[in-house]
């Protein structure tokens, strides 16, 4: 993991709107130094803040503005296009690696690194993309495989997100999986429970058989597996009561009997 | 894989833009039924045809407007948020897929799917996503988990793109590796040329390996091996051709020797 989070830099861009896009990009998933060469004026009350959400208060603010050159002196530097080479014969953009390559691959590494964004349409050109260390190409749709620039930067954050956030918003879940003693109790209150219903015998191995597919394809949690032993401890107990009352009335109880 | 991409829902967006964003993504990433829950109007001069790019051809044209209701009864719903529940006392929120997590299950299942998406700012309440059957989370900063609806979108989309894309416009690179035997030679090459380099003996195998690691890394083209080959079979034949003319004149042609 490099000791920094890599720099973000947008060459070029017209529209501040995409600016604002990846600055919040950047907040989501950790990044914090934004580069822009030859970029459109940005007005503080204008697209580029309203696009920023909570990353016009430090990511946008703090963008510096940069030289082309610059950055090729001073960074490792991935340059992102929708087109790539075909083959090693063109190869200003072979080869390239996606997203989830260049992860990996920068997972090793320990070095500035700079991602590096053309202008909306073009992209780079390869008079840019020639001076650049490494490619990155986002795979989408043979049809229609150019990204509008701000989604393509989100998505390459994105991808980037397990060498610069260190904390997610998201919980740990792996401890949430239910006890396999409770699950294996649950499945024996499927089997009381449908007795209890008078369930057909010659039926009952092979629907214990479906539940315990359908609850292990779904990996319940603690809370799921215990209100469902509720449910059926309670259902299981009505019927054997009902039934036994029932019983007082010299009544048949189970229709299908 | 399910038999049909996942259709996208929208419900209650306030931003065309953002409605025209998300169409455009669904285009990059192979899916093309859009249906918006309460949309707003969407002028065909407006900001939702504008961030569409091509998709304001096809997907967003072909928009259905729809009720949550229908959506809840036609198809497995997949709710999307940034917030979900910190363990299982929450359950509208939890368990929840990541949406890497959520591509490897859907390819298991071949079902009407839906993925939904909630307004700006405040996404899905809690009585929409009880009412969906799965939920999906970003995983981002903790600082700043709360991605815009269309970054959001297009980072669920591009996640799923191995069950709605058939063809990317990236070229199949695994043939593009040099033949090892071409790699071998290449390395044969790196010790002629320091030979004739007058490199020092004593450094020579270490060397070789240093080049070994370096081009190992890298996994070169058979286009950049065979021009590193070329570059070094030339320089290597200058070198002895020049050593052997400065033989004739008995001048030294090495200067550490």
């Amino acid at each position: 993991m490099s000791r920094d989070p890599p720099v973000v830099v947008v060459v070029d861009a017209k529209t501040p709107g995409n600016i604002g896009t990846i600055a919040r990009a950047m907040k989501n998933f950790g990044m914090t130094d934004l580069k822009l060469v030859n970029p459109p004026e940005l007005d503080p009350d204008g697209e580029a803040h309203g696009f920023a959400g909570h990353a016009r208060e430090d990511v946008l603010p703090n963008a510096d503005e940069v030289t082309f050159e610059e950055v090729v002196a001073n960074y490792h530097t991935v340059g992102c296009t929708a087109i790539t080479g075909e083959d090693s014969r063109r190869h200003v953009r072979f080869p390239f690696k996606t997203p989830r390559e260049l992860a990996d691959s920068l997972r090793t590494v320990d070095a500035p690194t700079a991602l590096v964004f053309g202008r909306e349409g073009r992209g780079l050109d390869n008079e840019e993309l020639a001076q650049l260390d490494e490619v990155c190409s986002i795979p989408a749709s043979d049809d229609y495989p150019v990204l509008n620039l701000g989604q393509a930067a989100t998505i390459l954050l994105y991808e980037l997100r397990d060498l610069t956030v260190e904390e997610t918003q998201l919980p740990d879940v792996e401890r949430e999986r239910a006890e396999e003693a409770d699950i294996e109790r649950f499945h024996d209150y499927v089997g009381d429970f449908l007795d209890a219903s008078g369930y057909k015998p010659v039926k009952r191995d092979k629907t214990r058989r479906l539940v315990r597919r359908l609850v292990g394809r779904a990996h319940p949690t603690d809370r799921e597996i215990h209100t469902l032993l509720g449910v059926l401890r309670r259902a299981t107990a009505q019927l054997d009561h009902r039934s036994e009352l029932l019983d007082e009335y010299d009544e048949p109880d189970r229709w299908d009997k």
